[in-house]
């Protein structure tokens, strides 16, 4: 038998046939492959290196950038989603990098590797793998920039939480209750000067970049995804306020600066793009600027990953253009009251994630000052509209004992965060995403599949419940005379599903519902925010 | 002295140096300018003779078509906006009706003509003279297609009304509540084939139009014009159901009805297009052939009248697109409950109008069986988020003396359009179109001028109301302690505007609004659909 390894155990086979060997590097499907060249450039390797890779597999062609990770490490990272050997060219304007080849077997992803998250028939979204996904999110805008201590807190409460989404910021937040000093920065500092009215003042390197901040965000966002915890990482804000001057980088550092985190951050599957925070009040960026921004993204991200961008209360972008995948809106308006949440999704005709509509706290600010209550109400009024709303909680204790996850992580201090967990819970247990059964009509009751219902009283505390259900039934067939349901009793608040023994048959459409026959109904504790949860008997 | 007219009393010096004659015709602003050219054309004039016209003032330039009107007569007509002497020249590709020129003086608009109606200030409409329009618009699909007794009866009615835009459709409709067979059509009969299932059924020649029928929409909008009210033209809809084929016309046909109907309509100032009525209902056109339509509309009508497409309830077109002004929209979700209205203005940055939100009435349908009660509730609450809600109605009693005004025009029944002249008369007696002073925060207050506030109390009843405006304050600067209020309160329903006697200073601000000094209060009667009119004394 020839023994086709060599001294330090390379299969030569592997090397000349790469496609005919079994031990070549398997990757799973939207899992990372990385290869990475050992090259010393003389001069910026960050502005003047040029890097990409074109992989192949079969009719498939992706090209993506490489990048310049620090000490001479040029990287190149690839996300696969098609099963089978994907071969790889590199092309660079530096001789040693360029015709770079190599492959590896993408093999079927396992475990809680679903993928990507995409979007499913207009208003929703799915993994890669086909699985349903629900937005059920939180916002920690600068938990990235504490203390080690403090990012281990901050994970250990998303693991215990039911979150499966985070917004936070790539650049540091300088804001009135976030003002710790990031230990690392995306951007080299040239010197500190100490002499200017707002403190310490750095002057920054602007062409080139500080890798260990990107391993570092990079670590993190694994982290999240090891969470199963979609990473809505924010591209910019206008949270600086002159102290960094990472809102009014110029234009041509930005579009870098983009380039750089696709390069790096494309392969991560659990990224979505939200280009701004509150891009309004980033007064160094006009509308037109962000267009730019925002098509850039799109044009160069060759993954497709999510993206959005969000503003202050009540001003929406052109969420129609197509560089965004959904709206993601900040705006209480849509959810306070009833029938308003679905207005966005038959405007826009995407997804309508709420990314802000006020959080639960005891700030001064009324964005900051909502109970438990409120902001688990808020959370049910986008999910029973066919949206979704993103939770925050912005506690601030008289004796310093809280860390304003909202804003830094930490703890979770109030109590809408569990109820979050249990809204997720009744959404993935449903066959289907809740949409409006009888719209601008109904707005308690969805569809949430065919036979299926989610109906939410919300504020309301009605005594009895005459089991009626809209003869519109969103997407599905009308009810039929006769058929049966049953009903569990859903206690948003308490987290309770409480089964009712009774079966109920409905009899003839009557004025656009149909009923229980005798008009059978059941009795409700006298309380708020309660759901029921109607399923059809096969 | 030398005569200067000739024998027909035609002015020479007029036909040669018509820019040195006083005794020239005089147009107003925005009236209509009509020239008319007298040739018999062998074969089919609608389709076979081109004859546009392009005037000339200044460094103006506007080119129109002309149409053929039947009997050997061609025309051309313009609607001018330039003050001045304005020159014409055909162009054809018949000899006999190339290179006519012409001219005539552009005066000064007077009495109640305004001009058209254009979009302002993004949200709002003013007249082309700077007068503020505030649509307060009702709705008669087929009325200009009943006899001409009922035609003079809607028109009475109309006139006593407050409403100052109408919807109604070009083509007939053929509905459960409208089945008339109307005296003429815009189409001209072939044959009639008697033999078919749906009874008589006619046979069209699609290459002509009957002249007649246009005559007579011209009339019938001009009729409405002397009444101040604004043709909301809707140019297709879906209720033919095979019984004229007028929805389901080849696309060539379409084309050249649109251009028919703007060469003979876009001089009338008071027209709007409106594409469609349920634009989704009409099976016979794609949402391609609507987006080619709209943008037929707009890359051909000279003076770009205000345009826009109506679809089913919740079904929103890409209103975003340049070929639209506005948004109108069918759906009552937007102004069922609070905050809602203003969605829409968010989303769009245009005029939001919601052309059908239900009606008042006595129907089975539910889109037709609010009380007056409801009808007037939902145009305040339209009004109040800064949009409009199209009010109708739509009575049928057992006796059948009723006219459905919805439908066929006639007499109004009901209860709301008195409401409606009201709410008109409230918004042109404030300074400046209502907009949300604290947006998504305070839904019952607008901004209605600096300083001036109309608050809303809708289904509520307050036995008082301490006076309390918000901080924020739409367009206009923040209220300042100590400036003074003085308060009418208004009865929605009753139609009273009833004036306190007190003045009210307010203090400074506290938790984002101003509150009056001592928190003094009005005690208000206990009803519903109450509003305020807060205005600042100067």
């Amino acid at each position: 038998m020839i023994n086709t390894f060599g001294k330090k155990g390379i299969c030569w086979i592997c090397m000349f046939f790469p496609l005919f060997c079994f031990s070549q590097q398997k990757i799973e499907q939207w899992g990372r492959f990385e290869t990475s060249f050992n090259y010393h450039y003389n001069g910026d390797a960050f502005t003047d290196v040029d890097i990409t890779a074109t992989f192949i597999n079969g009719d498939s062609s992706i090209t993506v950038d490489g990048f310049y990770d620090g000490n001479n490490v040029f990287r190149v990272r690839f996300m696969p989603s098609k099963i089978g050997t994907w071969t790889y060219t590199t092309h660079s304007n530096i001789r040693a990098l360029n015709a770079k080849r190599g492959s590896f077997d993408c093999v079927k992803a396992s475990g809680d590797n679903h993928g990507m998250v995409r979007v499913s028939n207009t208003y929703y979204f799915k993994y890669a793998d086909g699985k349903q996904f629900y937005p059920v999110g939180t916002t920690a805008y600068a938990w990235n920039h504490m203390s080690k201590g403090m990012q281990q807190m901050t994970l250990k409460s998303l693991k215990a939480s039911g979150f499966d989404k985070l917004r936070m910021c790539v650049f540091p937040k300088n804001y009135d209750l976030v003002k710790e000093e990031p230990e690392i920065f995306p951007f080299n500092v040239l010197n500190v000067d100490s002499a200017t009215e707002t403190g310490q003042h750095k002057k920054w390197d602007f062409s080139t970049f500080n890798p260990l901040f990107f391993q570092t965000l990079e670590k993190q966002i694994d982290a999240l995804n090891s969470l199963g915890i979609q990473a809505d990482l924010i591209l910019f804000h206008p949270y600086d306020h002159g102290r960094w001057g990472f809102d009014a980088l110029p234009m041509t550092v930005n579009i870098r600066y983009l380039k750089y985190i696709i390069a790096r951050l494309g392969s991560f599957r659990n990224v979505w793009w939200s280009m701004a925070n509150e891009w309004d009040l980033v007064k160094a960026k006009t509308h037109s600027d962000w267009i730019k921004l925002s098509k850039y993204v799109y044009d160069n991200d060759p993954y497709h990953h999510l993206c959005s961008i969000h503003g202050t209360t009540g001003t929406y972008f052109e969420y129609w253009l197509p560089y965004f995948s959904h709206a993601s809106i900040q705006d209480e308006a849509p959810v306070m009251n009833w029938g308003a949440a679905s207005i966005l999704r038959d405007a826009y005709h995407k997804p309508v994630i709420y990314d802000e509509v006020g959080y639960e706290g005891n700030l001064k600010n009324r964005w900051g000052r909502y109970s438990g209550e409120e902001m688990t109400y808020l959370m049910w009024m986008g999910a029973i509209g066919g949206t979704y709303v993103t939770h925050g909680e912005a506690y601030k204790y008289y004796n310093g004992n809280d860390t304003i996850f909202w804003a830094k992580g930490g703890m979770f201090r109030g109590t809408s965060w569990k109820r979050a967990a249990f809204l997720r819970k009744i959404l993935e247990a449903d066959p289907a995403p809740l949409e409006p059964a009888d719209i601008s009509h109904d707005f308690k009751t969805a569809a949430a599949g065919d036979g299926d219902y989610i109906i939410y009283f919300g504020k309301e505390m009605p005594e009895n419940w005459v089991f009626n259900i809209p003869a519109k039934n969103g997407s599905y067939p009308k009810p039929v005379a006769g058929d049966k349901y049953k009903i569990d009793i859903i206690d948003t608040w308490a987290m309770t599903i409480t089964p009712v023994k009774d079966v109920f048959e409905i009899g003839k459409e009557v004025d656009y519902r149909f009923y229980g026959k005798n008009r059978k109904k059941i009795w409700l504790p006298l309380k708020p925010y309660l759901a029921l949860r109607v399923t059809k008997i096969n």
